[in-house]
């Protein structure tokens, strides 16, 4: 067994620092050990006493009479380093440090993990800062958390990773109340050492996790972050992840738009999308979802029955089903029929869904008649049962009903509890069929089965790259045909264009290029031309060159430099303005496809893609990206519109990830902003853009 | 005593059909009655049985020994009339008839219902249909109602009204669970008589409510309902309404795209803000918004502290927060100062926001200090306080610390509760201190609270209608030059153009108006005409008479028939283009303000307002609407445009709503699309539009 392994699953654990009295925090681990029948040797260490909880107590690491497998640090942040020595001294797998003061304090407590890290030698630490591990289906509490004072946790299929110690406790209870098993759950916090990346890729090859669920506050390595989740995904076990960061503000606003549009948040959205971890919109349904997942049936579409004998409840989650892009059908002529066999008397209306049988609650065998039929109906995907008061008194009968049924389909069935009713949740969701006390949470559930069902997909190989010399090309920010040159030597198709000092020059530029043309001022030092007077639209041959000089003087009264250098460009027209730019952080590389134009521009209609590790996206990856638009009609036809070259923009999108994947950190900033893409055949034009080099 | 105030401070009640198995739920009601301490005289009424609950049971109405204030009537469908008939024979103020079997089951339970209505003459009646009422404030229980067979439903300021029975039950356990207290709670049903209106009304004039929870279905009287909300806002109570029906699709597509773009429940959304009816976006806040409300404190501003012991928890509340518009400034140096004296020791960082004094919860005296200081910071607005672990085993400490500090300071206080910890809500919600299991749900408080404090501007008088003959214009669809006269009569300023039936005649008309026109058909039939090539722009007087030959002819490729007559029109440019349409439903009829532009449609920002009942919109109101667009800065200047006339766009905007108001149902559908708003100064021109009129 490695050393995640025995830290999980220890055969012996030495309790450093542990107090005799259980209602002091460094008394509570060995109580919990106790308490929850951990099988193997607990070894308290502390000079002070001779006995805790009938065990023998040792005065230090060295007298133990074995070696344990783990150790678990009690001391305060001064003095863990001494005893994370002398564990791995001995031998131990691996040490949990709970004490805070580290990095999280600044820079003193860094040093102090330094210190706490260079102790620990070949050892593994979990932490510091972290409430510690508890394995629920092995009966191994590793922990000081005061939520395991509570009773009764029922052991489950999900496997739990935090990287927040309180949370951790949140979770346990919050789970345990509402009776969603747990496997194992870990607190990495710290992160010193052992990371999310660790406990994914063990609960991977984990036999008694189905289900991962995350509470993620910063992914500190994202190669391993992937590499595990695609494990995890190739063992059948899907992923759950909540991150907090939702509203945090947008990425300091760098040259290009890009950097405004992206942001930290939307670049977790792009990772966890593209590896088809779900992201759980609330704290809530970080539970929500794992539970519907840990009973694992499957979700083909989005047709939903609702059986209830209380109206306005199946009412509220019809609703909240509908706000969420599923359906409730009405019951189809043959169901409608069984249905109607199941009741004599006027009162119920069979043909509408919610479907009301009136009293089902407290008539067991209606009920499970009623659930076959709709299980066994074409109409439906999936049922939701509403428990109204009647289920209160006698939670037991309704969950033991939905239960018989379940192995006559594999559609999923989950309860919505109306009243205030704790257990009739629990019996309900330790039966199998989970439920849920908030509409919302019905729907996130349902909604989460689906993203589990149809993941984007994990990864798509694309062509290796080759290499491009662009040596030619100087350092720091690109002028506009510098700019367009380098995205034209990496194969994307940009607007016809001269370069000219002079207005006779300009004269003779538009002349070759025919038509109306555009003027603009080209300079390495001025990003925002239009901002200066620096751009004029509509020119011909003729009025170009007063226009140059209009222009000139102009941008030298408003910028104190007379250009000295003009870009003569076609005008393109009848096309579809589309932003393509890149955004890296801590997280990776992203490409942004965005709406161009002043009006998707206030909507910041955009969507991103992480690039993979290896090289750029592929043609697939870039029309989801275009299709992910709410502006797509515009692209595909809108109204009558001709529909646009939608091929050759996913051409241009591919060959700039490639291009941004190539250069890889030589690229600081690269923006084409706009894009036109053309009517279908007539491909596209980079009309603008800006680049920033470090050769 | 009116006959409401009878039904629900009833000094006797007589129950018709009570059975004295308190198991079945014809044997609730007396045993409730009882149960919750009722003051006054029951009379249960039952031929087969002598005695109930160690009251006389009478045979039948007429034998009762006085006459009761309400009948709560138990019997079926089929025999209630016949107990509302004696009822109403003895002189009882009001009944009310459980029993379902009536409208909500189609035509023959609407005749029952008939009957029913006919039966109870001058007497009200609640339901049918309704589980009755619960009147905590009294001690008086007139319900059949399964969750009032949990204990400890704590009484408070909260009055409730639901359409729904099943919703009445579940409101009551959850409210009570939380420890949410509830004054009246009232189920309307059917609506036979008594409806939402009669009890927003009474709760208007009850001392012991302060605020007002609404679960809508459909609000079957929109005068009465307005003229009860009203009253209920003057008397200073807050009203929070739950409206189902967010999923609706929306209504069925009319000629103008303001029918598709209105639907219903954007209707009930215009209603409730404009009369100040906080709406509840999901269940669960029909509570957690009155639980803040009925605290009674002041929210200024979107600045709140977050004061916390656990980290985790801390951030889930900032963040969801943050997604709803609030603010999680760090303390400022002042405060900061403070809260560092309260501690010794490195570990706490003080200067960030959620506030961590490390193990606060178990320590009452630091958190009274840390919550006094934050209370006083003109920093923060509010104060969130994070219940973590620490407080589930002594629920009280907490509680009461915060209950102490309360009277310094009126800024709202509410909790978030971290674990699965019941009594820890109960507790501390009972003490003033609202709180909360979920992160949106704190949010979704304090917007409320906000929304209360600042309500959108309840009744804006508008100078009185004038009379205006539109006697000359045909019933039916107008034409385009038809519908423009018709705007132009009620004072909205109308693109320059002229009528011509010949190529010849086109030709004058565009020398007339000068400079570059639009050609269109002119006709009565074709709404869309776009569609079927009817329209060409950019043309002269030199192009247009060839256009106008050409344009013939594909349209009568197209429809069949050639047009014979054409608008030419001056052709407006450099505006921005607006969608003004009118949108009538049962509700009422409003008025829909939307940025026109194919982008703008695709993202559908549009917003509407109801007409008052006696006139149109306010200049104010009008601005706000063009404010409500996600679009306005497009209107505004933004990124250096020129400003748009904004003025002249609501002077539009209150004419086409007078025009609205006064022609009444004459008016069937009308729109304008666009209406171009022109650099300010300049006005704003309706470029086409359409009307059909009902004379």
């Amino acid at each position: 067994m490695d050393a995640i392994g025995r830290l999980i699953r220890p055969r012996s654990v030495a309790v450093i620092g542990a107090s005799a009295d259980p209602s002091k925090t460094s008394g509570r681990p060995v109580s919990y050990l106790q308490k929850y029948g951990f099988a193997g040797e607990i070894y308290p260490v502390n000079p002070k006493v001779e006995n805790i909880g009938g065990l023998t107590c040792y005065p230090d690491v060295a007298s133990l009479p074995d070696v344990p497998d783990v150790g678990l640090v009690l001391l305060g942040a001064e003095r863990a380093h001494v005893a994370v020595r002398e564990l791995s001294e001995r031998g131990a797998a691996a040490a949990i440090v709970l004490a805070s003061g580290f990095t999280e304090t600044g820079a003193e407590g860094a040093e102090r993990q330094k210190q706490l890290m260079q102790a620990a030698g070949s050892m593994r630490i979990l932490g510091p800062n972290t409430i510690g591990l508890v394995n629920l289906t092995d009966n191994i509490v590793l922990s000081a958390s005061g939520a395991l004072a509570m009773d009764d946790f029922p052991a489950g299929s999900v496997g739990l990773v935090s990287q927040s110690g309180g949370i951790l406790g949140s979770l346990l209870s919050r789970a345990a109340a509402r009776g969603v098993g747990l496997s194992k759950l870990v607190s990495t916090s710290n992160e010193a050492d052992l990371e999310l990346a660790d406990f994914i890729d063990f609960l991977a090859g984990d036999s008694a996790t189905r289900v991962i669920a995350l509470y993620v506050e910063a992914i500190r390595n994202p190669a391993r972050f992937r590499e595990s989740v695609l494990k995890a995904r190739r063992a059948g076990k899907p992923i759950v992840a909540f991150k907090i960061g939702r509203s945090e503000a947008g990425a300091q606003a760098a040259v290009s738009h890009t950097g405004a549009l992206a942001g930290s948040d939307r670049m977790y959205d792009a990772l966890f999308r593209q590896l088809g971890v779900i992201r759980a919109k609330t704290f809530e349904d970080l539970l929500d979802i794992p539970a519907i997942l840990a009973a694992g049936r499957k979700l083909s579409g989005r047709r939903v029955a609702i059986l209830t004998s209380t109206g306005g409840a199946g009412t509220i989650v019809s609703d909240s089903l509908g706000v969420a892009g599923f359906a409730t059908p009405a019951p189809d002529t043959e169901t409608a029929a069984q249905l109607r066999s199941l009741q004599s008397g006027p009162q119920a209306n069979l043909d509408r869904n919610p479907i009301d049988v009136t009293l089902a609650g407290l008539q067991p065998d209606l009920l499970r008649a009623a659930i076959r039929i709709l299980l066994a109906s074409s109409s439906y995907d999936a049922l939701v049962v509403i428990a109204g008061s009647s289920a209160v008194g006698s939670p037991s009968l309704m969950a033991d009903a939905i239960h018989d049924c379940l192995p006559l389909s594999d559609k999923p069935v989950i309860a919505y509890v109306s009243p205030y009713a704790p257990e009739v949740v629990s019996v309900l969701t330790r039966r199998g069929v989970p439920a849920y006390t908030s509409a919302e949470s019905c729907a996130a559930a349902l909604d989460g089965l689906l993203r589990a069902v149809k993941p984007e997909q994990v990864q798509t190989p694309t062509s290796p790259l080759t290499a491009a010399d662009v040596s030619d090309f100087p350092a720091g920010s690109l002028d506009e045909a510098q700019a367009k040159a380098l995205f034209a030597r990496f194969g994307i198709s940009v607007a016809e264009e001269k370069v000219a000092a002079t207005a006779r020059e300009a004269e003779q530029a538009a002349r070759d290029l025919g038509g109306r043309v555009v003027l603009k001022i080209l300079s390495r030092e001025i990003a925002h031309k239009s901002d200066v007077g620096g751009v004029a639209v509509n020119l011909t041959a003729e009025t170009i060159g007063g226009r140059l000089s209009a222009m000139a003087d102009e941008v030298e009264a408003k910028v104190g430099t007379r250009p000295n250098q003009f870009l003569v460009q076609e005008m393109v027209s009848g096309g579809v303005e589309i932003i393509l730019g890149m955004h890296r952080d801590p997280l990776g590389t992203a490409i942004l496809l965005g709406m161009g134009g002043v009006t998707a521009e206030l909507f910041k209609d955009t969507t991103m893609r992480l690039l993979p590790p290896d090289g750029g996206l592929s043609h697939a990856e870039a029309l989801a990206m275009a299709r992910d638009l709410v502006t797509w009609p515009l692209l595909d036809g809108f109204r009558g519109r001709p529909k646009c070259d939608v091929e050759a923009l996913a051409e241009a999108i591919v060959a700039f990830s490639r291009m941004v994947a190539q250069l890889g950190d030589h690229l600081v900033e690269a923006e084409i902003n706009p894009v036109f893409v053309l009517p279908a055949g007539q491909g596209v034009k980079a009309a603008d853009g800006l680049v920033v080099l470090d050769v």
